[in-house]
């Protein structure tokens, strides 16, 4: 008996990530009763979100403009390319400010299981990429998952033929803040063997 | 470095219950990524609710049209109202299909400390109701809650001069498919005591 237009709002919402059927008629709960200061601004920001952002043909990120603002930026340094699974660990990235460079999304990772190739990832635009552009460090930043390091490997290896630019990954450990008695052996191992000297 | 478009629909996403700020962000990638299936759908879903759901100027219930469905449902029988706390608890009696009476929708909890006073709460309007309409039982479904219960009890006072008219509560017990190991000790005893006889 619930009205035809909150029974499809609440089915749309139920498709989020995050939300289920009992949380999604909460949301949907919440924006009627929030209309003018939550429902109508939602629903604009939407309508504005799928009118104008763009995949960057550059390196995949998402923006307003294509190539976008990160691939636009005279200030960035074009010579150190970091390559992610996700627009997610491209924004997380940004979030830390530590890396001054160009990106490379790839949409996801190799698997065999879902034919996921390597066109698919957008892997020969990367190499093309490299080759052409005057590219001296590649960092492979793909998740410390199965997948992500397989990815990570066969990138590295399609570069190998490359003169003069430097394939890396990010570096395994401790987290920050982190303590060991909660980690996992892999991570302390990980960290163990790639011990460093202090001062 | 995110888009304004994005970010915007990343901080409106936010304010939904349920979702963070690090679920909003996976809420509107899979957004964007989901242009025509899920972004332009919702958008309008929520857009074409903006425009449609009207408040019932009887019971409170969410509705394209006022009186709502439920009000004027002739096959509905009148003589008995429901009274709930939220236009949810309304959905969730209905999805049980148990109850055939029409509802009153209290919009909160009588609450001193947050200044919700018995106007606030539709209550003279639910006196009202009961007085000029030939309504025979009230039952009073707030949560099982102190606050809940502070409310039904004050509601049950009010009505209390009204001739003809029971006042009902919803029974306490032992949940169906309930362990009676796992149960707290308030919802155990009020079982027992309202305990009933087999066969």
């Amino acid at each position: 008996m619930v009205s035809e237009d909150i029974e499809r709002l609440i089915t749309l919402l139920a498709k989020l990530p995050g939300l289920g059927p009992r949380s999604a008629r909460r949301a949907a709960l919440s924006l009627i009763k929030r209309r003018e200061t939550l429902l109508e601004p939602l629903s604009r920001a939407m309508a504005d979100a799928a009118q104008s952002i763009k995949v960057c043909s550059v390196c995949a990120n998402l923006d307003t403009r294509d190539p976008c603002k990160l691939c636009t930026d005279a200030r960035r340094d074009s010579t150190s390319i970091c390559v992610v699974e996700d627009v997610a660990d491209l924004w997380a990235l940004e979030r830390t400010s530590a890396f001054k460079g160009l990106y490379h999304v790839l949409g996801g990772t190799l698997s065999a299981l879902d034919g996921v190739g390597p066109e698919d990832l957008r892997v020969p635009h990367l190499v093309e990429r490299v080759r052409t552009g005057g590219v001296q460090e590649v960092i492979l930043a793909t998740n410390a998952t199965v997948e992500g390091q397989t990815t990570a490997h066969y990138i590295a290896d399609r570069l190998s033929d490359i003169d003069g630019v430097v394939v890396s990954g990010l570096a395994h450990g401790v987290p920050v803040g982190g303590e060991l008695d909660y980690l996992d052996d892999g991570t302390l191992s990980a960290a163990l063997s790639a011990r460093r000297e202090i001062g």
